[in-house]
């Protein structure tokens, strides 16, 4: 498949524009690329691979003759026009969440289950965000000593919400540090100096999409179906870079400078934890960086077996891009 | 005791200022109280109870003739002087964390333990702010359903660190956002639009002081001295308002809705709790607010008995200033 033709669908926005400055990055060898936005963005000239392009509107016809079509738009994209794509021949690379729990699509982290990619698929989905710095993490330590346990508590930057909260948490920010009234629309309630406990939305069961997304979409790439995860997820206020805190039990012990030395030698993961010197990730550290950072790794005082882990990511770049373009990258040597 | 003469130790720092201003709104009956502080706020002019007070330096005469003495300063000046107060006859209550873990002096939250309080005591102490938010909502489920496991995930506003703290945190924001380089001194690395996984120091065991506070403090409160608490805290880039996911495990079944009913009715605590209006706590409204905010109140979807909490307080406001003043509350009726 090799040179091919890739559509990106969402090439506007912040995951689109992070794909591209990515397969640019990393030299693809792309026959051609159709950059694909919604009607408001239609026209609009971006320079890729050396070459100005111009943004066309999401139909089946820019569609025709795509090797690869990415959806990294909203779900409702996806799941209008991802038979089309399938239809029409393409391979589908799904970022927005619509086909990730379904059992016939593959959900992938390449340095985790790269497996599960047929040589011919007609859709892949790439995890959310979270999922995949989460489970970079968890797959080698679940490899080493079985989790049985996990619980998740996240501190979400505003980056993952797209550029009309960016633009929100912005200003609010702006007109607080100014005396003035703040304006809500992106965000449930103001986030500006605050933190709110709710990331996607409420589902009956009073936990929320995300939190859910999390849990099941780890349970779906490590294949353990029945996998006790648990999540709280929580918005902060900052724009870029994903963290969590994780508490994990192993099923066999594990003690913490083994789980340090597995990191280190886990793909895609740097461990920085080095707390005599202060040393540890933080979201402002990790723009622009395709690896996952851990740290605080310390065992549980409590609890036999028992983890602790401090994980931070770009969310834009290592938890959505870079997953998709590793995807290009293996579906074009397949 | 009543009418009493108070000495506040620390009375120009935001815990000392904001306990005059609950004594004020409490209409305390008190006879005298004299405001003590640092070197550099000698002679300072504070208006108390309607009385303009000229702010002392702490010496021994300054502890002369005094009821009861509120340190709220740092842990050098407790260590330093809260035996020369008690010495001289005063009650000693002390904020700082240097009395915490003495197994001879009492740890209160009123609404919790107010049975630790001797009625002639020489030293009793407030807890750590996030401890007293966090075992405000614990011991009612603990009453009902015996807690077996408590992990905690921390997001703590700058407030708690004191006034440079403060001020740093929003000279980096308005440097930031105008796109200057900002300084570092009260924090370990920048704040501004970012998270750190430290409060407090590293000790040898890999946790903070902060994290081994809640942890021992609330094995302290709730009277067992193995319960099994594990905390990471994690400074957000919010000035008020301290907030913390909480995942608790119960050796008697906890309905949620019954969790919600104990908590409701519990002194102290506010529920709020309704996903389907978006109604839950955060930090940007408990400013001002006397009582513990707890939303986010859902069961375990993994574990029997399993249970979660969002539990939001005025740091400053319920986690210091109240406590306090409630216990002076308590002295004086004895």
């Amino acid at each position: 498949m090799q040179p091919c033709h890739v559509a990106l669908i969402g090439a506007t926005g912040g995951v689109g524009r992070e794909i591209l400055q990515v397969m640019e990055e990393r030299e693809l060898s792309l026959r051609d690329v159709t950059l694909i936005a919604s009607a408001q963005s239609e026209g609009t000239r971006m320079e890729v691979c050396g070459r100005k392009t111009v943004v066309r509107q999401l139909t089946k016809d820019a569609l025709a003759d795509v090797d690869i079509a990415i959806f990294a738009a909203e779900v409702a994209q996806s799941q209008d026009y991802a038979a089309s794509a399938v239809s029409a021949g393409a391979v589908v690379i799904d970022c927005s969440g619509a086909f990730r729990l379904d059992p016939q699509v593959p959900l992938c982290i390449p340095e985790v289950n790269p497996e599960v990619l047929p040589t011919h698929p007609s859709i892949v989905a790439t995890p959310h965000s979270l999922t995949v710095q989460t489970v970079l993490a968890l797959a080698p330590l679940h490899t080493a000593a079985s989790l049985r346990r996990v619980v998740v508590s996240t501190y979400q930057a505003v980056s993952g919400m797209g550029r009309s909260a960016m633009q929100e948490f912005d200003q609010q920010m702006r007109d607080l540090l100014n005396f003035r009234s703040i304006q809500t629309a992106a965000f449930p309630h103001q986030l500006a100096f605050n933190c709110l406990p709710q990331c996607g939305d409420f589902l009956d069961n009073g936990y929320t999409s995300e939190e859910m997304a999390l849990t099941d979409e780890t349970r779906k790439i490590l294949a353990v179906a029945d996998l006790p995860v648990t999540v709280t997820a929580v918005r902060v206020p900052l724009m870029h870079g994903h963290a969590a805190t994780v508490y994990l039990e192993t099923a066999r012990p594990l003690h913490p400078d083994k789980a340090r030395d597995i990191l280190a030698e886990a793909p895609g993961i740097v461990v920085q934890d080095d707390t005599k010197r202060l040393y540890y990730p933080s979201p402002a550290r990790v723009n622009g960086q395709d690896e996952v950072f851990v740290g605080r790794i310390r065992a549980d005082l409590s609890i036999p077996h028992g983890l602790h882990l401090w994980i931070v990511a770009d969310n834009l770049r290592r938890g959505a891009a870079l997953n998709v373009v590793q995807m290009v990258e293996r579906l074009m040597s397949a």
